[in-house]
């Protein structure tokens, strides 16, 4: 049943946004939404479950496994509902490495790059504001009970609720984080573009931002702990400038480690749009050249184990 | 392979419940369900399974990130169950916010709004009390076996088993909670009107109340903590009256908060009617308008990364 | 591509199996299936991972949510796989109750229940006997290191690995675990016939296994810990009786409860028994009928919230 | 929308890579995948994450249900896009285990079995290469951290993110981890089989890859804690042979038990390639057999529980 609903606004303000306008609303709307359930996931881990983040008392501050789980799947989930909600009108990058990744290797047009990126900031930041405003109780009651150093009245544990920052066992070194975003990002890129190829194992019935969103929660699962799994320059950037603001100061620019170097602020942009790059070229390499070459020469793809067999000679 | 099974009443029956009633009984059963369940995990983290929520001794209790996680899906999967059951005579809207919305915005008869609100309370009133009958042995050797303030002999721990009240870190103030229940309910009809808006990348193979009950799971670990994420009146309303009837009294009307205020009662009624309206207005106004527009102009929609492709020129 | 695999019996054998008899042997694997990875799945939290249900020390002895979380997506998975890899010969009931409320009320036929229970009885044995045969070494460490009361060397915790026992909070008293295990029982079966229902929203794209699943993980989650959610005579009964075989005694049979009465075994029989068909009562009165008469009367099904939608009123 | 993407390679190369040669390929990447992220969910667990996996202080080390929550999801996802990467060019088997099972009873060529395992023995190495460069800071943090017993500075704890050993209950003996081996991979086998089963209830809409890793959750919840369940030769020889190369020694060959025997590296190795032809063999014994006669015999399948029915006549 085709429910009949009509514009909120006028046709002539509409027709504007068919084109860049609108998708650069979406990738607003659809970063918003990121940020808003990632970095609020993480508010929960660390400031508003009573409990949580605090195994180790006031003074020490760790996340277990548990509150791991809980962030990878509120991160997931986030991306999960992004892509949906933006999916249709601008393809849901939501990621500025995704963005350059396509108009390198999948024919995005290059004169759309910069807008996306700048939607898609503006909506991280908006996001970001949006967990602040929900949580600030919650953040302000956790950071004055919580003992040891603090920048402005603020933990790096508030901190690591909106921006990320690199382990402790890295003792300032950059080369270890740079790489840690460098290969999550490849990652990220690689299975986006596997699971809407046609010509592999595309996922269908839209169930595709589903999928997406656990490759999220795979990074995380697996690629978390380095450097805080940004592995997207608007989800790190973002929130970054709304804690500058906010009064973390150098936690968030230059941007530090616990105990050690400052200046980190441009790794999680840097990398992520150079391993988005490197995941891309790697997958048409290794998978997608060759499924186009079979296409060429007209044979059909091979029989996968996770795809529909017959068991025996009929049909 | 059609079974043919004969009705339980007679047709004439049925004929009457073909129409509006039908739809309150359906209304009434996928909220029952939706509560039966959820209040179920609840009443599992909280008294039923051993050394759950007790972590921190016998006098204060919290639950750490392992129970948000039980209580997290467990909601989930109550709205999973609630809408299938409910779904294809309904529509599963099991939450009056959802009702509000969809007859401001998505075309539902304004005549059907007040029936529908009264099944979505019954059901979940009558849900809360099944908790009770199966969990009442449970609930009351965990009562007594705490220690400090009770009410009529109950606990705020095991009064959150049923219904909601706002974090001890608001210190009584109901912005904070009535913020929380606008931002959450907001999302939570955004989501919806996105997973099923067929222009946009609407969820097949009838899987869409699977990514329902995903987008509560991700609204309770993201927004979950501040004030029990009822985004729902009649989820929150229903058990409430049920706990003050069984003796929960001032904990459940006018509605209090740990060692705060009282008169909470109203906010996630009120919260969740206003942040519904707000969703989907705001999904229209930035996605839902432009598919719109696109449509009534012939484009097609832009190809989206969560949406499978091509990666060649062939077919 | 159709791959040509020759059968492994020959055609006469083969022949005979075409009907009751392949029937059989499929709920036999099915609940073989489900034993092997349920109880499997309680076998690591309990016994296999060191550190896990131990939390208290070595003579009390619980489960927290973490280990709950565990066991109840292990029974999730154990059904999915259940029903995956006998759903397309008989079914997939692997589990009595599911049996009789589909000869109730689903025209299975009522000559065919004892043999699928019998199927179902002895697969669960089995199932459990490989889980005795996988685990023995972890169980019986286990059990030695473990003070407090022993039944034949073994402790009421590694009996649970296998079958379930009512909460102490019960003292004893049947009517709990009884009714627990009806409304239980009653919401496993009102989910499975509404997610297979296809003028309902019906899963599609052989999905409903997994839903099937999640609709376990919900009882667990909601309804595990009053009496280890048995909701299936054959999987309790069938672990039972191989617990009774390898010398836990009277913890098995008649069943017993930590410090409290005997006697208990026959409740996780005869309550799934009853809850089924109440279940499908249930759904059909308030549900299926609704949906049977407006198919007579040519009435389309409502727009629910969770199927695909139109926002405009083009196509 | 069809986008046009230029090859990276000339035809000439790519016509070289459109049989065999870009199967290897793409086993080698898929398998790649697959130890980067489950050997990465290892790493978080024991070395990244601070807290997780020390719970039991410096000198004894344990993971408990939180963590195993984490690397059982974490292996999961590592599967489910593994098989989406390769699945299209190779059918995915990045299983040795699998390639030999399919040889034997689903018509794949003998020929190529030995180009696949090498491929994937390679894969699975290069993997755990990089899991070593990205998380070798932590390790070798978490190692120096430790107290008790080291082989070459490293501990059994980081030796476990690599590859598998037999849990210290089974004191050193063999029988235990081979039949644990040969049960888990029997039912992957099984498993794998009975979702891609046309006559059965295969997974459609291209999810098979994500309940192929469910199945490997399953396995992991339910028969994981035994000997780590590799269930695939390549997955524990691959980074077995990267932790000899990296100075974990006699840890990874001969392989050996925390404080027990020596000589176990075999054992994940032929345990999977039996285990995984049994599986099949069984699937196709008591389900896929009877499913083809049925077929030949012009019998519809039953009307499974997990598939979608009518609930009344018509239609």
């Amino acid at each position: 049943m085709a429910v009949e609903i009509p514009p909120l606004v006028k046709p002539s303000v509409l027709r504007r946004r068919a084109g860049l306008l609108g998708e650069c609303l979406a990738e607003f709307l659809g970063t918003f939404v990121l940020i808003s359930f990632g970095c609020g996931s993480v508010a929960m881990a660390v400031a508003a479950l009573p409990g949580s983040g605090r195994t180790a008392g006031p003074t020490t501050f760790f996340l277990g496994a548990g509150d791991w789980l809980l962030i990878t799947w509120g991160w997931a989930m986030a991306v999960v509902f992004g892509v949906y909600v933006a999916g249709g009108v601008s393809g849901a990058h939501i990621n500025p490495a995704v963005t350059l990744a396509f108009a390198a290797r999948r024919k995005f047009p290059w004169i759309k790059v910069l807008p996306y990126w700048i939607s898609q900031v503006i909506g991280a930041f908006a996001g970001a504001a949006l967990v602040y405003l929900v949580y600030h109780d919650a953040i302000n009651t956790f950071d004055a009970a919580m003992k040891g150093p603090k920048t402005g009245g603020h933990t790096v544990a508030s901190f690591s609720i909106f921006a990320t920052f690199p382990a402790a066992y890295f003792h300032g070194g950059i080369w270890g984080p740079l790489i840690d975003q460098i290969v999550g990002t490849a990652f990220l890129l690689m299975f986006i573009v596997a699971v809407i190829d046609l010509r592999n194992t595309a996922v269908k019935a839209n169930l595709g931002p589903l999928v997406v969103g656990f490759a999220v929660a795979a990074i995380g699962m697996s690629y978390g702990a380095n450097a805080g799994y940004a592995v997207n320059p608007a989800r790190d950037f973002g929130p970054r400038l709304l804690t500058y603001a906010a009064g973390w100061k150098e936690l968030a620019f230059p941007g530090s480690s616990p105990g050690a170097y400052s200046g980190y602020f441009w790794v999680p942009i840097v990398g992520p749009l150079i391993g988005g790059v490197i995941g891309v070229l790697i997958y048409d390499l290794l998978i997608g050249d060759i499924l186009h070459q079979r296409a060429a020469m007209g044979l059909r793809p091979e029989l996968g184990r996770a795809r529909p067999e017959k068991t025996s000679d009929e049909e």
